[in-house]
């Protein structure tokens, strides 16, 4: 698990290859997704995400259907980050033949259901052999109101962090998956949950939108690779630091006892695991009770204040009164 | 080379687990691109592939910015295939290990000079880590007027078949590098002609919006898989057949001469190959004259009439006076 700064840097060379956008693109390279503006006064948005075989789930515990579902939801995630609504998806699969008998329909169907589920119209795919292990690349669009994009870098000082749902809930499934390689369900109802959401995340697209088109928060990302990254990258994009309280986290229970379990603090596991597809949310204060209003809107889907950003540029956790520096996210390179 | 039939076939099983498009999807799976309509009277044209390291290209006489160059155009390809003007794109990349120094720099190059020439901005990318292969997923958009979009299934029996460029100029140029793996350049210009178009297609851009904006073509595809590939299409989606006229394609010399001295009918390879990325138009009889006409403002990209759209279901070749069926096109399963 290298530093969250080696992939950051390998993304910025990139960049700095690249022709520069011209006017239309909003926000290219470097949020969850990019904005063009397509029409005057009609903002698209549209992201991209792979998921490779061995790296992002392990067949013995991810049964095709639910590979399918969350390579769809995953970006999904992306869009609702940015408070757009999601519209259509394009599927691009390089696959072994040994994938194409009797995994692929499962893994069709999921990635379908996903799409029935958050009303999304997959319109182009792509179908490629491959001598290695199964990519599956999927594209999303979605549409936005202009001045009601949500970006990593609006904050400021002062602004509240919240967070929907649980975090570590996935991190946690998956712990309990690898000691128990099945691709059925375990039988308590919270353990249960963990591995669902590891396995089928829900984007938050509701809170999402509900937040961008009332204007109630300042930033927004989402905790694909986990709460310390999400909080270090919008700290960092609003030119911040921030200061979260540990005891204040939404860890589940059964999530604590995997990790106590294994010998982890549960907060600091919680903060760096990966896979939640949670929203990470940068509310200003006169936005708060708007906010919180929003929440009753949310379909029980709960908001948790977490901390806040500082003008301390340094991004901490505060445990028991004491301050150590946050985790470092989970890196791919 | 097993028959086009088994791809198709997977893709329409594909589309029949996937919940049907709503009203504003305009063209989903099946053609070269999607068309939505993103506001009214606005269409977007989506279209994504995929290439594959030791697949799609081989490393020992594929420089990295060609492969670069190569991801972007085959993608344009697509767009201009639909008379559609490119915009964006968004990079999906997998990568080995191994790529991160020295060969990701220079394939980004490449990939940056196509964006450059065809005046597309790079909006979003991923990268992810794999034990496999180099995977490269790449998703472009482009903008059409209602109406002269470009699709497979508008043409009827007794319009006129064109190609544009040469065919079979690109599986000349791979066959030579198979025989003389290198980096390097052929010294004879023809035969460097036939490698450079393997290595780096031009997209049809200008062309394909030309026939687009003067409503002069009924069907369009491009040759991804070959001329025989794109000729069966265009005739299954308008419901036609067709009769090419061998001696008609416009093979050139030094790709007739890689293919003769391999013991090969330059006429049927020519047909069989992929990679030319030429555009196949349909033109209805009153709009030959505009076709040729739009020839001149093409920048010296020729126009070849091929044959035509008939009645007779049958995909025929005419050599000598005799008829043969056209052969199969190229297919990855």
């Amino acid at each position: 698990m290298p530093a969250e700064s080696e992939e950051q840097a390998l993304i910025a060379r990139i960049r700095q290859r690249l022709p520069a956008g011209p006017r239309w693109v909003r926000l290219g390279i470097g949020d969850d997704a990019a904005v063009v503006e397509v029409v005057r006064n009609a903002l698209e948005v549209l992201t991209t995400d792979t998921m490779v075989e061995g790296i992002h789930w392990d067949p013995r515990f991810c049964p095709p259907a639910d590979v399918g579902y969350k390579s769809l939801a995953v970006n999904l995630s992306d869009l609702a980050a940015m408070g757009a609504a999601p519209r259509a998806a394009l599927l691009s699969l390089s696959l072994p033949s040994s994938w194409v008998g009797a995994t692929l329909p499962p893994f069709v169907d999921g990635f379908g259901a996903a799409a029935r589920e958050h009303e999304v119209a997959v319109i182009e795919g792509n179908i490629t052999s491959s001598p290695g292990p199964a990519v599956i690349s999927v594209t999303a669009t979605g549409n936005v109101r202009p001045r009601r994009v949500l970006t990593r870098s609006g904050a400021r000082a002062g602004d509240a962090l919240y967070v929907t749902g649980s975090v570590g809930t996935a991190l946690a499934g998956l712990m309990w998956l690898r000691d128990h390689p099945s691709v059925e369900e375990p039988g308590d109802p919270e353990l249960a949950e963990c591995v669902r959401r590891y396995r089928r995340p829900v984007p938050r697209i509701r809170i999402g939108t509900l937040f961008g088109r009332n204007r109630a928060a300042s930033a927004c990302m989402d905790l694909s690779d986990g709460l310390s990254d999400a909080v270090r990258q919008v700290a960092r994009s609003s030119g911040t630091g921030a200061r979260i309280l540990g005891e204040q986290l939404p860890v589940i229970g059964a999530a604590r006892a995997v990790f106590e379990g294994r010998g982890k603090d549960p907060f600091r596991a919680a903060t760096e695991g990966g896979d939640d597809y949670e929203l990470l949310l940068a509310v200003p204060p006169r936005k708060k009770r708007a906010a919180e209003a929003l929440q009753r809107l949310s379909r029980g889907v709960s908001l948790t204040l977490i901390g806040e950003l500082t003008k301390d540029p340094r991004t901490v956790l505060v445990r028991g009164g004491h301050e150590e520096e946050l985790p470092q996210g989970f890196s791919h390179f």
